[in-house]
């Protein structure tokens, strides 16, 4: 799809939103923190969700007492270090296990995504010390998106695009960057192909990955410790209602993937 | 190094730079055009620069003529079908090739970042036609983004951080996304390691790529085609001027890379 880069953009962080709890209508929940903080969505919004508030609020957390590792898992944790329940858990989630390093499994999620860990999470998940349980990633982060984009339409009368995202550790670089993990009403991958540059040479190979820069942006906001901010609004992308892409939309074929 | 997350982040694309020859002071240019713009610099911000006008006011446009393909850099060719002319030039930029594809070579480049084609950029690089000559990435992005910062702090008097960023294809995803070749005075890896989590459990191995989400948030402003907006001012950063981290900072060592 075609897109027109914003000459400004604006992000702001919510800082009102409760502790999510399984079960929690996060759409209401934001819409009521907007208000509190005197914040008006316009169309064109997008609000960028942590993945962690999506899982604890479809009930994702799964007790590591209530795992059974199979030979498979308790192999690998005697390879790399972890805790065979939560390999058991990460082989759940996974079609495939691409590289083995210490204390970190490579693997292709469910969803297609390559993520660390299946992007299962042990730190601020919950109050016992986040020893005894991991928090899974929602089920199908793309259907969670559209469902809390029309809860927040409903709540708000605005139908603004909607994003959730996670912080992914990517091949030859270091650090997490925000990623998209689901989306609904966002352009996701841009197409420039065929459209001329500035001297009129056509361009080639240039989609460009405009939901995951919006997750980085994002993810700038929210912090990854004590910061309380799982929810950003970003202004002035004139994101388009009817964009139909979806989280999913980012991944790469494994057949055109060079680096599997 | 440690680092808090901002609330608010506010990004503005320069809108009346001038298209940029060799040899020209981009720093001086950036002054000029904020002033013209109304846009006061305030310790803090960080100006992020599109690595195509740093090779070009450094002069590192090669003409195709001038290039004589090497034996490898022909074999090459007849494998992946580009002009033998420019895989020359990216051998030259590169330590190593990983992966040879359609029409793409990913190679570790001489700074050590993994990068399609070198960075080699036959777009938007002169005005007859593109076809006969390329732009090579700055020798070293991290003393450019130095020099343009010492360059403004003089012009301006408000020492600000900088950063030269690119778009960059990824392993597993699709489209680009802005990322950081050269910085000054900007975090780039932000270490979360040994502080509490929410709920006071110890965080490991959670690295962010500030540097990075800078990059690709930046990016998001500067659009692929025919928008002139090479600069992006970031507000709300904080960054602070003493920060050390090199753009090359973000580099993982080959070492500890599961993905070469």
């Amino acid at each position: 799809m075609t897109w027109t880069a914003p000459a400004r953009l604006e992000l702001i962080a919510l800082q009102t939103l409760p502790l999510i709890s399984a079960g929690d209508d996060i759409g209401q929940l934001i819409v009521a923190a907007l208000e509190r903080e005197s914040l008006k969505l316009a169309a064109g919004d997008v609000l960028v969700l942590a993945q962690k508030i999506i899982s604890k609020a479809e009930g994702r957390m799964v007790e590591l007492a209530s795992v059974t590792p199979s030979r498979r898992a308790r192999a690998l944790a005697q390879r790399n270090g972890k805790d065979p329940r939560v390999i058991e858990l990460i082989l759940r989630e996974s079609r495939k296990v691409l590289r083995v390093g210490k204390e970190v499994l490579i693997v292709e999620h469910r969803s297609g995504f390559i993520l660390a860990n299946a992007g299962i999470d042990q730190s601020n998940v919950n109050a016992d010390g986040g020893n005894g349980s991991a928090l899974l990633l929602p089920e199908d982060a793309d259907a969670s998106a559209a469902k809390v984009r029309r809860a927040i339409g409903q709540a708000s009368g605005v139908d603004c695009g909607l994003m959730i995202i996670d912080s992914i550790g990517r091949a030859w670089r270091l650090g997490t960057v925000g990623q998209t993990l689901g989306a609904s009403g966002v352009p996701m991958v841009v197409d420039a192909r065929g459209r001329a540059d500035l001297f009129g040479r056509k361009l080639r190979a240039t989609d460009i990955g405009v939901g995951d820069e919006i997750a980085a942006a994002a993810s700038l906001l929210m912090g990854q410790a004590n910061e309380r901010r799982p929810v950003v609004l970003v202004r002035g992308l004139m994101a388009a209602p009817e964009a139909t892409q979806l989280g999913r939309d980012l991944q790469r074929d494994a057949r055109e993937d060079l680096f599997r």
